[in-house]
């Protein structure tokens, strides 16, 4: 199969001194997989929005691919006094992004990690709820990495060591095993 | 810095079991680089032609973004009894894309991989030679690996016993040797 992954650093996996990431790590030994990685860094729903169609295109084959959307730390984060995307806007182009990516193949929607700042964190424990419901009424697979990650403490002990949002491998490898050992990860990757 | 590679299924690095290919090998333990993997199955440089500035806009941070670029294979591969793209039409895109990028930031062009099948092993290597004395007419810094790569045999080795044209993880870790041994890759990713 082909995943399309959109996103944000997370996607990306930026800090993993591997260059692999959550979504790296989770398609490790499973060479049959082609991973396009088009995660950018600093990027809010409304970014991913306008430019996965685009993106999708010449690497989207019709019946063997799969896309993925992972997003909100960068909506949280504060700008000016305000979030940079406030929630009913997120909701708003997750639900457009899924329901049209949806048409294509098979969609995935992967809930945000959490993060070190408590204000961005508490928005995004909130967030990353949202999503679920908004999931759960469109029917699009939704995988809850926040409570677990936050639960565990890795993550964020990793990222306030190294840049105060991103982790190291242990981290991406922890969110990779969360979303690996998720019923619908397994759908996902395998059934196409 | 951030890597934005451009390229086919090569530089995507398609049937390595670690997802990395040539380009996440050559950055591997290098955190502070981001790399930004656009390489696509299947594509021609009038593909990547058609693309590459669509998809460097938001990837790019002027003075801080390097763009690398690797094709061949798929112009060499035979449609209808002729190549996909011929070889003054490759290094027309070539130029083209080299000379706009530049204006961007720093450049740089890896030339193809060998190929297994006799006819399209024999026009790469001419390409290979083409794109070699174009880059150093532009000025562009050019890295060969088809030469030693196809002395060394175990790239074709491998794309033999795997797919008849991507090699596994030790032809793309020895690629990326090869270019990272390379002071044009030196300079690349360390001077920016």
């Amino acid at each position: 199969m082909r995943l399309i992954a959109f996103g944000d650093s997370f996607v990306l996996g930026q800090g993993d001194p591997d260059h692999l990431g959550w979504v790296g790590r989770a398609v490790r030994e499973r060479p049959e997989i082609t991973l396009y990685n088009l995660g950018i860094r600093g990027e809010t729903s409304a970014d991913i929005a306008r430019r996965w169609r685009a993106e999708a295109g010449p690497r989207l084959r019709p019946g063997e691919s799969g896309l993925l959307f992972s997003f909100g730390a960068n909506d949280c984060a504060v700008e000016g006094g305000a979030p940079r995307v406030g929630a009913a806007q997120t909701l708003l182009h997750a639900r457009a992004m899924l329901t049209e990516a949806g048409k294509l193949g098979p969609v995935l929607l992967v809930g945000p990690p959490p993060m070190p700042d408590p204000g961005i964190c508490a928005r995004l424990e909130t967030l990353n709820e949202h999503l679920k419901t908004l999931a759960g009424r469109i029917q699009a697979p939704f995988i809850d990495v926040f409570r677990p990650l936050f639960a565990d403490g890795l993550w964020n002990r990793e990222a306030e060591a190294i840049d105060g949002a991103h982790p190291g491998s242990g981290g991406y490898q922890r969110m990779a095993e969360l979303v690996m050992a998720h019923p619908a990860w397994r759908t996902f990757t395998g059934g196409i």
